[in-house]
């Protein structure tokens, strides 16, 4: 998880400042407390490390267990980890590590639902480029947590040509030859169709991978049968947990879904201290 | 709003890094071009200046311009703003872009449904600390534009006093005396209650501010009554649309709700460039 | 202390930069030393936290025993802190270790003059955000070492109604009541005032907090008495250690002192390594 | 003035951080202002440059007008400097802005007085690494605007042999020689001595600078008489503005300054916005 | 260029630092000067755009105009640019300018030395990751410029299986299986390849690119036979400007060379100040 | 070292970014493994512990134990260090940790043949500021480590006036006075010159060092004769390996060599992993 120190670096300054007036001011125990994290929902965890790193950036001294990992299906009531340390530090880390830990829940937990859907199929549930500014790689993270798999990280590893790229370059076989020109070999280009006219003119100018943008499912199967295993397939638009089972059954390789990061609902996670 | 810019430029970085792989090698013309910011659903815009900044900090000769302002609501199609500059840059910024602006919409959007179901009555809506890591200062502009308002920013700068604070200390009264004797005379002080008995006691003391945790309308009425405008009255927990209306009517002063930040949806905007 | 860290390595990067030239090219001995940091006058003492912070981020391996804590006062000739590490590295920290304890000391001091002349009175001492540029938080703690209070951090954490935006607004009211509209809930307004007529007009609109600025005793004692309890008061301009308790006995509850932070002296205190 | 912004950086995110409250709730007027820097007290301006960056980074559309130049002796009552912009940016730069120069001033002041002390001998005033941590460059500024001279910026840009490097050494002739096989051919040497019989060992190993540390006025004319021109010759220790004339009459070349970094006052200026 | 103003920051902070002690005592005179940026030898520019910026990030009113392109071939006494700035500004960024675009160059040089000796063949000449630290993205971009192709930026855009990691797996088969379990989907795989076992086995798995790692001529022709076109092929190890043809000769469609960025020679370039 | 963290935290970002794909998806055993670093050619040591940081700062728990130090000659063949951690560790910090390695060791390698040709003579072997951006400090660091010696860091530590700073000031001596009458009394001040008019002037008002930029060893031996130890004297340009001693013979006291840091060959070292 790279960037994440400076991630939680930055939430923790915004979040402290200059000092946690409540807490400096009220309690005066330095003796060590036990606290919970615990689930108050059933969710696939992710970002439990994260969680743990809030605490050892906050104070080295904190002991922090967890009892379930990354990926793993927990149930309400479980006890997801069991910190030990200052009672003071134990609250001013509260909120910083549930805020990181609930979203990167949230995450797993909506990709595991889209997985669950496909099961059986030989569709991939891919994210996409929509995550929260500043912390994509958490969110790409609990993708993988929630049994997913990541699309590019950014524009800088892979290409994706779209209608804007075609517009620009005058069409689809223009395009690819230009890319494929210029980029790196370890690279490969996926273009965007939107019509079967499209899809042939990508395959046949050798693209790796071709996204179906917001076709029905006849096109899709359409499309499938045209490509016949040549590139993969991905689809892509409209995707959602009603429609992502029909879609996979048409036989596309990749699923994308926005959703996955740019719409989920943060899970119900809590921290009790002991004696509270 | 505070760290825009680093907000921004480490989004940007998240994005593009080592460069837009598929731009850079197929979109030579630098002609300048037009595009628009198009709502496809109805929202309460936020974050438009934020967007503009992220093309401010692209190449400064991007021209933006808003049509919209922050905490408009607008319509399905309308366009939010007009941008003229070169394609290559349009296309580097625009998915940064969007995920800012999205977002923010997302949770001005929510804020004013929330702002909506208690009109009428003397409640604030107010949002927590529950917002994206690093992203605060975005997430609490983007509620006040939705005509929402904010709790503190972080622990620095409101005392609030919670169930942890209040057994560290041995009672709510030692809890608010201690604060009192060592924050600045600018800080009010809140209390959290579950019970009429905490609810007394906290008045007792001259708490500013008295928060009533996860109690049912009967109890924040008979709070409410007992409080008799002598400390602003806050309620919190089991706030959702449904419940919101009846929680205002109680009488309290304020409802904070989590929601708000940590479980928006993005609302669906695109960019569209000329002739694509 | 937050932000120390960035503090300190600010400082020690401007002083060691590149390397002690001097230190690096002759103490070739690399023994373990003893050294001493010795009060030259006496004091109250105030950064010795961040005096060993500087030696901890210099070389983790630095034994740094402090004799007294912040808040002490102590006399010339007594051992703050016992160091035990190696000469080259108790030399390199040297300047910065104590010109943050020499700074923080100065503070403390001068604070505690204050706090002594208005002891038995109603009033605390407290600071302004006249501090030296980025080392607010460091002023701010040795006021509070040297027995004071802290006014707000800064322009984000307290509203504070100047004569600007006084007249800004058209008048006390309307600046306050705009202010009420806008701020958090856990914010206090405080005004400040030069006339009768302002205190009147501040109090009608039930301001939390009444300064009075440049007053003279005698207009102090009657604004005190005007307000009667109903707001606190603070005193403020033309403040000094000869002056500071005819202001205190007026009745006011704070009295701000831009020169505890603005105008400090730095304590005398020198660090002896053994056997030289 | 190297690092400035950094340090104007910092000091702005330090008092404005998420926003300046007061002026934010209550200044909607977006005209522009006038308002004026002006010194309440005979000084020496140093950091009227600095005082316009301040708002150079606030907002580059803020006009501002300097009157005078560092360096230059202004009376009480003369205008700074006159600023037009937006009233809410002239307030929230306003602290900020004065804590820096009012700061520099007072470093430039102090340090003319001391100049003005030695006038008509050959000796230099010179300060010290005794600087508020982070700011060293701007006290440096400060005191060749007030007609001192820098001693080196820290321990990287000149070799200063102190009495515990000697011990380490074990003698001035061994320290200089591996000090001269081992710095860069750029820097001289200066050796720190206490008594005559230093003076003499340092002299015969070459030293470039000899400072005589706390030695009283006649063992300083003793010493440079001794030195007779082959050194620089810097008295330190137990400098004031009662001492420094008599020192500097005893031929010494350098005269350094603790004080005129780590005890200065801020100069007392204020700003006035029009209107108010 | 990624990060080239953190590049020309970080190095205009290390030549600069507190200031241009010579410039800033010396040249008093602030009138504007023209000054060009000369070749000395022949080469292939490379870095003019950042040579420009470092001037635009010293002060924004330098004039800097190149009258050469990156990627132009140009001889010995070619004026690369003409400047007009204060000769102070022109004289302070001199050495930083000139140690980017003379490193530049001589990468673009010695790339252009390479691609010439394998022109009319089907290679590609790649870089590595053996680049200086912190300067990848101008190293792989003189690259570039010299007519080159780059290899993947780092560890995190593109697979490549080497020794340790088909050790760690236990097989070819093995470590591609995982990896294409693992990777997303627009990422290709390379193997590296000692004998023709391994290369059959790599291209069994469908490995999409193989690389042979230090393998003679002979050895290589038969990879490519085997190969047949099934993938693409990297000759790796050995190249220099002597070997060069003939590897490219034997089909390979990639031939890597970490002397381009490890082991470059500076080009001549020299700045020179009109009425000098 | 100084910066040394920050110059391998932008290395290890620079090529890891968001994770080794290779590595991570390929290596599951997490058993500590042993690799070795080896020269494959004779070198002079440089870095060694450059290199230890690099993996500390990976993860704390490699244990890296060097068997030279820096500045030892060494065989090919020669076991650098060993290393003992995690495969996946050893594996991502590889490349980082030879790129440092390999160019300090190619700085120190070549400053070493450079000293050795002087061997004898009075003239020391010193760099140049024509660095790699970023790396003086290590760069400088390797020549030492080599045997050489430091001009000065950048601009801030040292005075050299040059031609263009002679022709701004109208002449040697005023330039000279100028530099004497500002700069802090620990700075030598170097002239260059290019005749043997120039050299008499510099000598005349008293230059500190004199440099005979790009003079043939007769005008050499006619410039050391006049100066006659009066001044330091460095002989600067037209420097190789096969110039070197006759120029040192001239009897010049400084020869400085810029291909030592810009045009330096990376040593061949390679990380071998048990069992690989």
């Amino acid at each position: 998880m790279t960037g994440l120190d400076r991630i939680i670096e930055n939430a923790l300054a915004e979040d402290i400042h200059t000092g946690d007036l409540t807490t400096l001011s009220i309690v005066k125990d330095r003796h060590e407390t036990r606290a919970r994290l615990i689930a108050k929902e059933p969710m696939v965890l992710a970002g439990v490390g994260a969680a743990a790193r809030v605490y050892h950036l906050l104070d080295q001294r904190v002991l922090f267990t967890n009892l379930f990992n990354d990926g793993d299906e927990i149930s309400s009531g479980n006890i997801i980890a069991e910190l030990l340390g200052e009672a003071s530090i134990l609250l001013q880390g509260e909120r910083v590590a549930l805020n990181i830990l609930q979203r990167m829940c949230g995450v797993a937990t909506l990709t595991a639902r889209y997985v669950a859907q496909v099961r059986g199929t030989a569709a991939r549930i891919v994210d996409t480029r929509k995550t929260a500014p500043g912390l994509r790689s958490l969110d790409k993270y609990a993708v993988r947590a929630g049994g997913g798999f990541n699309h590019r990280f950014g524009l800088y590893d892979g290409v994706l040509i779209k209608e804007n790229h075609i517009a620009a370059a005058g069409g689809i076989a223009v395009a690819v030859a230009r890319a494929r020109e210029n980029i790196p070999h370890l690279m490969k280009i996926e273009v965007e169709t939107e019509t079967m006219a499209q899809v042939a003119e990508a395959l046949a100018c050798g693209a790796d991978i071709i996204m179906l943008d917001n076709m029905d499912s006849t096109a899709m199967r359409e499309a499938v049968a045209l490509i016949a295993g040549r590139a993969l397939v991905e689809a892509s638009g409209g995707v959602n947990l009603e429609t992502v089972r029909e879609i996979a059954e048409t036989g596309v390789n990749i699923i994308s879904v926005g959703a996955l990061t740019h719409s989920c609902r943060a899970m119900d996670i809590s921290m009790l201290l002991e004696g509270s």
